[in-house]
């Protein structure tokens, strides 16, 4: 089912699969624009939520969007701010015009709908926007489901309609929680209305692995061949292979710049923890595979004092070193695709890393 | 009094006047080292007390000292930690074998001699190291200035003859309080014992600065013309100028960077305060006259949004700015001091921020 692609946008192709790190405040955490084009990110996702909300839209839009904005000249990609209102719990209400919520930060009471939300990712001009979408908690009863399913498919269409930023791709959202039935209805309703690309939402919401696979491998199938395929909000490297197994072109999470900033490395022998007193003393790289900035550079016992001072090189160090190599893992498996050989650089993959 | 020089040091020449940024724990904060090569920086100093406590001088001796840990390739100084046992208060005793302090990360005692550094220093490896002084508060009577000037010289003498480390200089430091008398005796018994530099101590402890000032300028023309003269701990853009017209040669601070993770820049028309929110909508850069890299991308507005939402990269922008900014200053005062004009560019300088 892995697919080897190229994402036209307005800043540029994409060959996918890709990771896309996360700049959830118009900021990759701890990286600057130039890192990130160093170590071969080439596109980035922003939060519509978290920017709405501050700096506001209109202040984005003033400089010329999120490109220049946070001055980033490859292609982005704005999620809906659904995900995020809906994790809001007992700070959200959901109706059938929008969500009405409170500010995470000042309490203050908003109102996203289909259309504001549109007006929105407008302004921030990303390359891709997302619709506005209901994320199904995990678990969830097979009628919350449908009616969520339901309403996330009118939604779509309004977004649709309210739709009209030049230069800015829509992508619809599938939902349908853990049911294969719902899955199927959300992907037809959707795929009818011919989005130019597919989020799969609703998926890493806390369900076991086998069970977000098996949803994952039975919606892929249902959205077509030659558009672009996003898992949500997933980025560890194991889903990251079983993702591009079952399909996915595009990934994201917040997991390897939020654990790199506690310390937690990815290495080609799986998770490494640097604040652990077994590298007090420990000359090597982080990781002897790789050729990040950090890895070329500092010890294990540098970076792990960095990390016991408190200080901010520490975060920064592995953050480089996370997004690297994640970057690069994509690069590995778009290549094992192309030459016809990603069961056994997956399965290689998946054994080094301890699954 | 000002003066145009080189330094040589085993990992090449420094030009002078010149100021060194500071990375106290083998790192300096938000900094990578090829960002400070980036800006110019040629010198940076990093402190005895802090690695000796955390993580040992061992580690770093065992990484090839301070330039293979922290992998900065040009020259380092080291102070001895007499600035910061003195400043730990209660925490110490002043004995006339050395100093005995507890740590301030963990309450454990240890004890400080012009030997124990000398040997530290000489683990850490940097090109030039200091001795280890008393340095006296502000204000002290002058029996107490007295009794600990004529200590920090029979320790100088103690770290002269201790002092093996190969390929390190060993500068002096002249002590004397705001007492003129005392300083001339100090500089009379460091120049005796011909040290290869001088730092010039115990000033910007509290006094006013026109005191420092004219303390500074009574000390100077006490030192040898030929040899370097390095004013402590003083980093203010208005210090530095007043220094360079009084004939130093090199300077150390934590204020650029300290205060630049405070939001607070320094600027051709004075400090910054970048959160106040009259930056809220000025697309401007920080200084329309600087060409760091975060004038060179990002406005006012941006870097505001990010120190608003504590997003690490606020700190590293401001950070890059200031730096950037002492280091051209810098460049600046050089260029004067060879144009034979620094009277003017001093009294420019110093209008423009407003003094």
């Amino acid at each position: 089912m892995a697919r080897r692609g190229r994402l036209e946008t307005p800043h540029g192709p994409v060959e996918t699969p890709v990771f896309m790190p996360v700049g959830t405040q118009a900021t990759v955490k701890a990286m600057t624009p130039a890192e990130l084009e160093d170590m071969g990110a080439r596109i980035l996702l922003s939060n519509t939520y978290h920017l709405y909300l501050r700096p506001g839209a209109d202040l984005v839009a003033a400089h010329g969007g999120l490109h220049g904005f946070m001055q980033w000249q490859g292609p982005i990609l704005t999620d809906s701010g659904g995900f995020q209102v809906f994790s809001l719990g007992e700070l959200r209400k959901i109706r059938e015009e929008g969500v009405e919520f409170r500010s995470h930060i000042d309490g203050s009471k908003h109102l996203f709908t289909p259309e504001s939300v549109m007006d929105i990712e407008g302004k921030l001009g990303a390359d891709i926007a997302m619709a506005f979408d209901e994320c199904i908690p995990y678990p969830a009863t097979y009628e919350y489901a449908k009616a969520a399913t339901a309403r996330t498919g009118r939604w779509a269409a309004r977004c649709k309609a309210a739709h009209c930023r030049e230069n800015q791709s829509l992508f619809g959202i599938v939902q349908g929680g853990m049911y294969k039935d719902l899955r199927a209805q959300s992907a037809a309703e959707l795929v009818e209305m011919d989005f130019p690309g597919y989020g799969i939402g609703g998926l890493s919401v806390g369900e076991e692995k086998p069970l977000m696979y098996e949803v994952l491998e039975h919606t892929t199938p249902l959205l077509p061949q030659e558009k672009p395929r996003y898992l949500m909000g997933v980025g560890s490297p194991d889903c990251l292979v079983e993702g591009v197994l079952r399909g996915v072109d595009m990934f994201d999470c917040v997991l390897p710049t939020r654990i790199a900033r506690n310390g937690t490395l990815f290495t080609s022998q799986g998770k490494l923890v640097i604040r652990n007193s077994q590298y007090k003393e420990d000359m090597r790289p982080l990781d002897e595979q790789c050729s990040c900035y950090a890895c070329r550079h500092f010890s294990r016992a540098y970076i792990r004092h960095l990390f016991i001072a408190g200080e901010i090189l520490g975060a920064r160090l592995a953050t480089i070193h996370n997004l690297h190599y994640l970057v690069s893992l994509m690069a590995e498996l778009r290549l094992a695709i192309e030459e016809n050989r990603l069961g056994q650089t997956a399965a290689r993959l998946l054994n080094a890393w301890g699954y």
